[in-house]
């Protein structure tokens, strides 16, 4: 189905760098440490001579470093293979990309059931609140490890979008642009909601052991599936389920049991498993309480250092998300046009809600690549 | 609070009729038969001479027989005391007004964990999955009981509603008037999504049992309370979560932590826990399930009866409820009105979603005393 200027990156691996360490700590917002930090990442394409055409991708709340390509053997490539390769909206004939694991996170960055050098064993729930701000000082030690000191770009959707705006207020300096895609700067108490309850199925599972399953050799399957399951109600829209999936059985007519009966209780039921074999409990936790305590225009001087360094923004978002409405995004656009900060939005139509930042809209890709080309029309 | 001709019912007490037993067991609509069942009720008001007065509420999920009036020792009145009562939209001094307990229930009424007489253990899982009809069946079987043929009206709302419309399809001689309000004839998907998971909680707990708790002992409590929690997210609009909690904290200012931090989570804890000590998971799994598969105009001939007998009814949806958007009231407004029928539509204003039914919102309320009101000029 691929048109010839649409290929992939191809083969790639993920690497794995100690950011944090020794006397190099990573110091957290909350005033904790950490005293060890791996983390995974992934690049496609060519860091240029001068180091210019760097873009950053920040991963939603159960993705992971590998955005783009195939793993040896896989046949499913990375999350964001549709907007990441050459000749896609992420050109990676014009930009080095760079995509890491969020620290917190589960698939090879330092997160809660990584080892805590202190004892040896899992940190479980002795790993500290984390904060997006975190994120961020993470990514800019990765950034200097690689020898990137300014990206043209920091992409990200949902979560990945919340990264591109806290880094876009913390060091503007070091962005030329951000995307800013299905994202919120301020979690309603509905969203809070949908995390909380997810926290619970998996916290009120009898082997989360008050998190420390790793160590008694559980794991709350069953509460993380249920979480998983929850959230994807939330991913997708009404219609785009309908479509999808309507009142239709799974196999032939309905048999009325408790059983997997509708086609949508199948579908549940595949994420919800799918989701054991690649994410961890504990990861879900910290990331989701991040996005819930995420708030930054609280603070006053929240876009003080954009004034010296204006970020260009682009800021997308989907007709039918319901996770994060248009709404969250007009809120980030009218903080940005109130400082005079030069601010592209648009309200993308698609039947698909929140889960459409992951898909191959042409609208929406689009956008993103025309913003970017843009971007570089700067390049030396 | 109370204006002087909106009084309580007063003291009322909830009485117990074995309908079904020996040989008149209740034969279901999958063919399976029930020994012996048992229906807990409610009446306020007077039956008239002629009982031509009566008027059958149907409750919704998680109700019960108590719908108005006090309990001896109470505080709280039952749960749809503002639409009940003298001087009330549904006027006790017309009307005499009969609640009962669902088939499959826990207050009162044979239900999953009601005990077998075969084994003389709780059913569980063995207890029949039920239909809408079968609940028709035993309101039915206690009119008889009461001496009740026909009712003025038949209200509920959600799965009441859905209750008002069944028994409208099938028995419509023996109804004035219908008053469906958020209710749907068809889940979408996205309903049946939300039911699901919740059931998945349930039966995921480690206490189920496979169903056989309460002969071991157990219950499910965290995965009824979770389910509950999710539930009460989509019995609210998003703006109603707003204007209720925001993002406001529980205690003074947010502390940061994985417990009940922002009000919204002490709300949801509240509402499982609460809903523990009154409500029974199977019953849960069991009601929810004949919503799933109530969809009752694919058959061709549903209307047919309707054509002889025709009810007046009174359809009534919120225009913030997303649980049972407008749009289901419309569909069967559409199937009613497409048989001409006559049938009243009223999409009612309130920022509370789909727990608006429960709430004493004037124009809501207006409507429904007004539609009645033209039931009792019917009256001998």
């Amino acid at each position: 189905m691929k048109s010839p200027n649409e290929l992939s990156v191809g083969t790639v691996t993920t690497s794995t760098a100690r950011l944090f360490a020794g006397d190099n700590p990573l110091r957290l917002r909350s005033g904790a440490a950490l005293s060890a930090v791996d983390v995974a990442y992934e690049t496609y394409g060519t860091l240029s001579p001068s180091g210019d055409n760097a873009v950053f991708i920040c991963h939603a709340l159960t993705g992971d470093a590998h955005a783009a390509g195939f793993h040896d053997g896989d046949t499913r490539p990375g999350w964001w293979d549709t907007m990441i390769g050459p000749g896609k909206p992420v050109d990676t004939n014009t930009w080095f990309v760079v995509s890491a694991n969020l620290l917190g996170g589960c698939q090879g960055t330092t997160g809660p059931s990584s080892i805590n050098p202190a004892t040896g064993a899992p940190y479980g729930l002795d790993f500290p609140l984390l904060d997006m701000a975190d994120f961020i000082e993470v990514h800019r030690a990765l950034a200097t490890h690689l020898g990137i000191d300014r990206f043209a770009a920091v992409v990200g959707g949902s979560l990945g979008g919340m990264q591109a705006l806290q880094w876009s207020l913390l060091h503007p300096e070091e962005i030329g642009r951000a995307i800013i895609i299905a994202a919120s700067s301020r979690l309603t108490a509905q969203n809070i909601a949908f995390s909380a309850v997810g926290r619970q199925a998996i916290m009120r599972d009898g082997d989360f052991r008050e998190g420390r399953f790793l160590d008694e050799g559980t794991a709350p399957r069953r509460g993380l599936s249920v979480a998983r399951m929850m959230a994807h109600i939330t991913y997708l829209s009404e219609t785009g389920f309908e479509e999808k999936f309507g009142r239709s059985a799974q196999r032939g007519e309905l048999s009325k049991n408790f059983g997997v009966d509708f086609a949508i209780e199948s579908y549940l039921e595949y994420q919800g498993e799918r989701f054991l074999s690649r994410f961890d409990a504990l990861s879900y936790l910290y990331l989701t309480r991040v996005m819930d305590y995420f708030d930054p225009f609280t603070d006053p001087q929240a876009l003080d250092a954009l004034m010296d360094d204006p970020v260009r923004f682009l800021v997308l978002s989907f007709d039918t998300d319901w996770r994060f409405s248009t709404e969250h995004s007009r809120r980030i656009v009218r903080h940005l046009e109130g400082a005079k900060l030069p601010t592209s939005f648009r309200e993308i139509h698609s039947p698909w809600g929140h889960d459409s930042f992951l898909l191959d809209i042409p609208d929406y890709h689009a956008t993103v690549r025309a913003f970017l080309e843009r971007a570089a029309e700067d390049l030396a």
